[in-house]
């Protein structure tokens, strides 16, 4: 943390600043310029978060220097971590492929999806149980039924299963079922639930909120952490633009950053990341070429009859020929494909 | 709502979406034009929110020409509603002054806050129990306590209370206290949490979510609306933009596009807009010529020891010059302030 | 300006980086941290400028303390400018007010605003003679004929005259017939045109880019003084956010943040940050509550036949509500309004 | 275009707007829906872009059905367009790569970078002569004389050049020497600039604004081609957004998006795009895996000592890795790489 004093500042106010930090057993380093005074401030900087130092007389504004997470970051832990997920490694060499309903709508629905994505080579079933709708008179999930048919699919298929909580309760369900929570863009800042979430030590799937930068992001995931859950997935999913031509920007660039920032694997949505399913190709391919450890495609097997997000959703025989198109990159970064 | 057909559309394809239609009891208007032709759909758009028509062949694309809110709606209602918070009136003639720290620490903060802060003119306390921070490792509140705290001086001064609620959980025992819950920003679109709001009957104070437009903001405020609870009062707070010399861009735009669209009453946060004391005076003052119900101000005895926003707080002085700089302008706009 | 060195570097790599610093004849500054090194750089950062210091081995980030203007920045001078258009000054005690159509479309036309905007107590006729338009089929302006016109509203009235400047070519034209030229929001990083109305010695009034941070609206301006010309009024007129119920989104903040970092006044085009008419009254009064040092607003005797911004035009009698309405605001902020 | 009515417009308004679209031989199709009455208007729409219906007694809002660009547009003509420079087919099966130094600083840099990007594949040399850069303090170009050694490394290589011109007089000049222009983000709206390079037949390289839509970004193409020259390549470099840990955020999807509203080719820019080398493969594999028809990169000898944009340039040796990269990928995605 750099604390930069104003041109006018004064040598009394300066002194004033110091002693602060000398009582937090923080050590100072004073550096005299042309124009202005800076103080560097050396320790803990997380002493300092609820302290408003920008208040004080003659300073002009604090410049933080490392970032304010920890057990999230690659400089406490250099290397890459792989989260295993009922046995299926996300972050290892492996490309992980989720694929599956936004919304669960049925038994038939659900069965007739997981065999297709089963087939393609997807080693997760996606599915909404809990679904939040923009709109308070749209479909809003079938909840513990729905999670029930999951289990029923994980079961005749050896897919993993992971689904969208949304509360304390859905949680405590869910953790019977489920192999992996999913928290949504909505709620990415919901810390009651990121604690709720942390506390059980079942993986999650942690979505980018929508106006979310990637230090927020890798925060929501400390929370999670910091309950002594470290098996966390960080999922992109676009963000909010200017740009209206799609539903959301795919920030293609937070998969280099965030493997710059943190040990912990990155998938892509591209189906909420576009909004439209003629595009959830391409940017599948671009998410891997960039880098990412695995895909979440929405996957309906009559899109046109889908109660939620129809436009985005592939058939399953799209869904194939998407991952008949990342089997085909693989060798050139360095990955594999499911391969039973 | 209306449907654009693609350009190469064929005569078949336009007869099956209308057997769609006709089969949802919806009507019909077709007219060609000279490059494509369009479907006008005349009834209730809401049988077409779980029907993905977009995917049909030959169509081009969906145009929504209603909004899809309706009891937050001022077609629907087109008088202006004023909410009656325990005898005070917001969206009223009188403009609603609403002042605390951001979080509650002590008994004596409070308590010295409240007193100042009703001398001022104000007729609410604002102060957070249930702290959402970005870092885990940021003071989280003080919860119930917090929360008697506040019920004291609300005793002592008549002063209102409005506090944060986060979960489920804090709602129940918030419900026990306050006059009035607050939905954060981060929290606009938990809809899980509008619900659990919108099923108590007490007031509710809606933040604007960072990215939320303006359309999802009222849907959101349709959510606790079709719980039964129709007290609601919008609260805008600065969206996220590329600007960083303040945390985040007042809207200000919003309040007149809000008393247009919804006829629901709107006040404004210039502190969280901002970010800094310095800019909530001449932000306020804005805020009140733009039309605004009222103000959220966030005011701390010692802001230098604030735990949290500290640097976007005002002294109770500076409060107090505040009050008394909207005080000379509400007969310009033919409005009125506190008179105990 | 500040060098962040990584947490893994070498002292051989910070002493090679204190060396090109040493022959810059800049001043150094080590402060050894917790985790990482940083070095505080003494003297003009402009020598910098073009050195990539952040590809130096070990280095991290650079970190700028002060801002990379100099000739507009509040430190360098402190009192705020006041900058004289043929005799009215703008950024002193008198609110100015700028009224007139989009483009000009003919002597009509002009006259008639020209007479109307006088009345309500205008000191500024604006007009568009060159017309930057997003689609090249649209009306592109009546060029030195409309210059013509503007000069003889301003003998007929005395008002002074500001308009559009898109070239060099329409720059030299334009000098001999306006008061002040006007750059466009979307030519702020037409450095080439910064540059020629910079040579000239008029009065500019700079607009904010759709997309332009504060800082870089102010460099722009430093443009334009570097060459000499330190006649610079700014104009905030909205930025571009995901926001789509008003054509952008006003930037009600800018005002006083550009009042803290810069003494050159600023002015506000409600009506392009708007979009809609109807918005114009409450977003002018906002942005005078909020310290604007005068409007910049569109008017049009019919707007429906306007061939320009219609929708966002006032009437001659909405324009004179909207001064009567900022007349009645003046003696609250410590402003006059003017008075022939 | 659509004409939505207000919800309680009267029959004599509805009539009125009838009367203007007949008196511009305009199509009319009515459509009364159960709240608002909707007006289809049937013919060229262009002959609307003057006139501001939407101000009409009556009317809500006018709903653009089909975009305003009518030579750029896929509609008007499906096939993809093929742009020749000088033999080099952009837009064609064979991936185009554009390397170089975003200024150039001297004849012995340029012949260095030129040989080398010759030599790892590239077939375009890219290199500033007219620098616009944010400060008026920084480097601006050699201009004419960094021409001449274009010319010169164009003899001695083949390869094509391209290069930004800023100003018709910067056309004017470097009409002469080069085999392309380039538009920057910050003159994407620069109408008078996009006429004078419209008007000469020369191939434009035409870059997105920061802050400019896909719509807003086509239309600038299409001023370009209404002065006859159809030469156009659109070029994706990243778009304004609230992220701050990229320069800018690569938009991927504009890659799919453009080619589904336009016949003509665009390339990608990760350097400006990302800001930092570290990112310029990754996303250069991305824009290539998500159709790009090629990439144009900037290249150092020694980025260290760029006196512009180091910290993104790639050395030749990095460049000639990431030549390689995507020549690996071309048979994945149907293409071709350089042969000679």
């Amino acid at each position: 943390m750099i604390i930069v004093m104003k041109p006018e500042a004064k040598e009394k106010q300066l002194k004033e600043v110091c002693s602060v930090l000398d009582s937090l057993d923080l050590g100072i380093h004073i550096s005299k310029g042309a124009q202005v005074t800076i103080i560097g401030v050396i320790g803990d900087k997380r002493k300092l978060s609820d302290v408003p130092l920008e208040l004080m007389p003659g300073v002009d504004k604090l410049v933080p220097i490392v970032e304010s997470y920890k057990l999230a970051s690659k400089t406490f832990k250099p290397e890459s971590s792989v989260v295993s997920i009922d046995g299926i490694e996300v972050g290892g060499k492996e490309i992980v492929m989720m694929g599956g309903p936004c919304a669960i709508e049925s038994r038939e629905q659900l069965i007739e999806v997981g065999d297709a994505v089963k087939a393609s080579g997807a080693q997760f079933l996606r599915g909404g149980a809990y679904k939040p709708r923009t709109s308070p008179y749209s479909f809003q999930g079938l909840e513990e039924e729905g999670l029930k048919y999951m289990r029923e699919v994980k079961e005749r298929t050896g897919l993993k299963i992971v689904t969208e909580v949304i509360s304390q309760k859905s949680v405590e369900i869910a953790e019977k079922y489920v192999d992996m929570f999913q928290i949504g863009a909505r709620n990415m800042q919901n810390f009651y639930l990121l604690r709720e979430v942390g506390k059980t030590k079942k993986p999650v799937l942690l979505k980018r909120g929508l106006s979310a930068t990637i230090d927020e992001w890798i925060n929501a995931a400390e929370y999670i952490m910091s309950e002594g859950n470290y098996n966390v997935v960080l999922c992109e999913r676009g963000i909010r633009t200017f740009e209206t031509a799609t539903r959301n920007t795919l920030d293609i660039s937070a998969i280099p950053v965030v493997k710059s920032k943190t040990h912990l694997p990155i998938i892509v949505d591209p189906s909420h990341a576009s909004g439209k399913w003629e595009y959830v190709l391409p940017l599948s391919r671009a998410a891997i070429a960039a880098g990412a450890d695995g895909l979440i495609v929405e996957v309906h097997p009559n899109p046109r009859c889908a109660v939620s997000d129809g436009p985005q959703s592939l058939t399953p025989e799209k869904f194939s020929t998407l991952c008949d198109s990342v089997k085909k990159m693989v060798p050139l970064i360095d990955r594999t494909f499911n391969i039973d």
